[in-house]
């Protein structure tokens, strides 16, 4: 699929409009924020269930950044190649998902 | 515990030696840097799929980092809590775990 | 889809041929089995961490079936639904990994 | 530790008492009961997302099982090793920690 294809470096790319744009970049923001909060909890000597805890609630967020990019992936990449005949997307997302499901 | 009190904030606290503080700083820090990638992957219209498979092996390191700090936490607060006749943080690992253990 | 109901309960059904049901079915009997195995470790006063190490390999092989299926499940329902213009299959794919993903 | 040896095999053991073991015993039971449901499920050619729901649900109380007894232990085994001076414990529990937290 064209659309798929980056213009510029021809490798695998895809466009995504300005909500959702703002959304991801958002949450990854705020992770980005969190991530340097654990290593200030690091430097205070903070106790390790407190940062243990901290740390889980990052790995949360970015399964939910994951959950929401994988939807929006199903809902449009996906869809659209199997409505113009492909399987190559399918076949991908089958494999992903064997990778994501631990 | 004395060693578990900050001198200032009288909340719970660890002071981490040397080597051990400069590792978890170093994972933190490569973990920051991951995550500012994945914003750069989104920033460059970057295809969904890759961006998840980024995001899963960030969620890894992070998962990576909490065995880490829980192993450290279990053979020094955990087992000179017990030795003090303590049962405190023995309670609170059985509570930690329960959340951990997902 | 006219495949997708039950022709006697008049409910959502999927019939699987022959190789597919037997794979099926030898892997929830093998999980039985294991089940039973289990059991047996705690009738005979086993240790701990030997029957915790067990009952993860059980969840592991409960998570490969649950991946055996969903593939199957992308590549029959999800794709035949999409190909006949429908929608419905593909949200309820997004509404299950949500909570597979955790 | 001469509790965790059983006197005939001289392997790991530990017995469980009569409200413990019997409430393991039933978690146990209960979930062959739903591997059984989940072969009847499949006999009955019932749609994969219902199979996958119930899969997933057996998954979660093999989880609870584990957690139930992984802090059995650590209250148990774990606490009387380190009162005795042991760190054998200690380290085998950091082991399975690090296999259990995926």
């Amino acid at each position: 699929m064209a659309e798929n294809k980056c213009p510029v470096c021809e490798t695998r790319s895809k466009h995504r409009e300005g909500e959702e744009y703002k959304k991801l970049m958002n949450r990854l923001s705020r992770i980005e924020g969190q991530i340097r909060g654990v290593k200030k909890m690091v430097e205070e000597d903070r106790y390790c269930i407190d940062i243990i805890n901290q740390v889980s609630a990052i790995s949360s967020a970015l399964n939910a950044f994951n959950k929401v990019l994988l939807a929006e992936h199903i809902q449009s990449c996906v869809v659209q190649d199997v409505e113009a005949g492909g399987s190559e997307k399918i076949d991908e997302l089958c494999d992903t998902l064997q990778k994501l499901m631990k």
